[in-house]
């Protein structure tokens, strides 16, 4: 690119919100390209971008075509986070990328603990919230006089496990911000954000706007929920692009 | 533990094995816990490890607790990789960590591509696996004179979008082994597989056992695939084990 800033494809009410609130985090300049869904799915346009159309798809100054969330996140961090201010506190403070201290002092190994959440977000519980969003749509694209049939599919599936399942996970998620008795405010103990919390705010987001976990039941998760849509970074997000509903079906 | 060794929480008939085959291509010594499914899912014995009851999870010589095939993977590795067989090649081969050289010479980040690859089968692919996996349970679970009813809808889920887009990922998957027109034997151009392979493996594994994909229409998938199966490790991992049938229900 002529231009020497990276482009963000970013798609109208989906997780493409959340690079581009790290983008704002990151306070860039950046070119961004928005696109509109057609029927729900994503356009044409983007699958000219990248073969299996996917957004959010970064294009770096050098023309290189980037997808998926968490590495679009490690190549923006690693790119323009000078001040190492999202990044993992270093083993090593001399040799710099400290900007980001882990205020609760964790001993634990955080490459493998950033690693551990990260999959747990994409692998684990993204499958589940994937079949719930699959459910949800099959029962409202249903014509009229056949509903009842997917819904009672619909209803087997969360009740023999789904809705269990899921509520166990989003537990397990709200346990980890509490770690040995104390309260963290981002998933790694650091003070500010980083590429782990970026990534889990997607999926904790994306079912709090179907309403299919209620935070009531999950006050840490809730408490970062919170902290993340205060950010003003997350509000210039909301501003700059074309909607973020992701409930919208 | 007493005895310096990790301990492998290993599911019968789960991805579980993929784990299994990386500790035999370390070569190293280890505990193997075999857990067998009750109804097909994992047993309670398995949450008393970890409270989400997952497999693999894998207990280190200190007592730390991991899920998640790939930070287990990238703890393992650095772990006990001392030859640095299995890792990505060191942007510095001063600075050691090179064993595994990158033998087609790419100029990518080759750790961006690792996070693009990995997050790819587990945030993009496995989600359309699992609900491809649910819908085949609920046609197979069902009593036999309501079968017709997930049958159906099963049928339309498949025809609407999910077997197009399967088709999709998967050729775009056997496309990352051919970058710029050379084939390559591992996802990042290594002369030995690296993370991103034991990782993606399951995938394509799961896929192929229960059929929903057709390696000959991905002849480089289907090479990998045929690749990984003829490593003695993986041969002496289905050994080890207790069954690695996915296709079992």
């Amino acid at each position: 690119m002529a231009d020497n800033k990276p482009t963000l494809h970013h798609l109208e009410n989906s997780q493409s919100h959340l690079t581009l609130w790290l983008l704002e985090e990151l306070g860039i300049e950046y070119t961004l390209t928005k696109h509109a869904r057609v029927n729900g799915r994503s356009p044409s346009a983007l699958t000219a971008v990248n073969p299996v159309g996917k957004s959010p798809t970064l294009v770096t100054p050098s023309g290189r075509v980037l997808t998926e969330r968490s590495a679009i996140a490690l190549w923006l961090i690693n790119a323009y986070d000078e001040g190492a201010k999202f990044r993992l506190p270093s083993p090593n403070p001399a040799a710099g990328g400290n900007g980001n201290g882990n205020v609760n002092g964790g001993t634990e190994d955080d490459a493998v603990r950033e690693e551990q959440l990260i999959s747990f977000g994409g692998a684990t519980l993204c499958p589940l919230l994937t079949v719930k969003l699959v459910l949800a749509l099959l029962v409202k694209q249903a014509p009229f006089p056949i509903r009842p049939l997917p819904a009672l599919v619909r209803y087997a599936v969360e009740r023999v496990f789904l809705d269990a399942e899921l509520a166990k996970l989003f537990g397990y998620l709200d346990a980890q911000l509490d770690v040995r008795g104390k309260e963290r405010e981002w998933f790694l103990g650091t003070r500010e954000p980083t590429r782990t919390d970026f990534s889990l705010m997607w999926y904790v987001d994306w079912a709090v706007q179907w309403k299919w976990i209620d935070l009531e039941k999950f006050p840490r998760l809730k408490a970062f929920h919170a902290r993340c849509t205060a950010r003003p970074a997350w509000q210039r997000a909301l501003e700059k692009g074309n909607g973020y509903n992701v409930a919208f079906w």
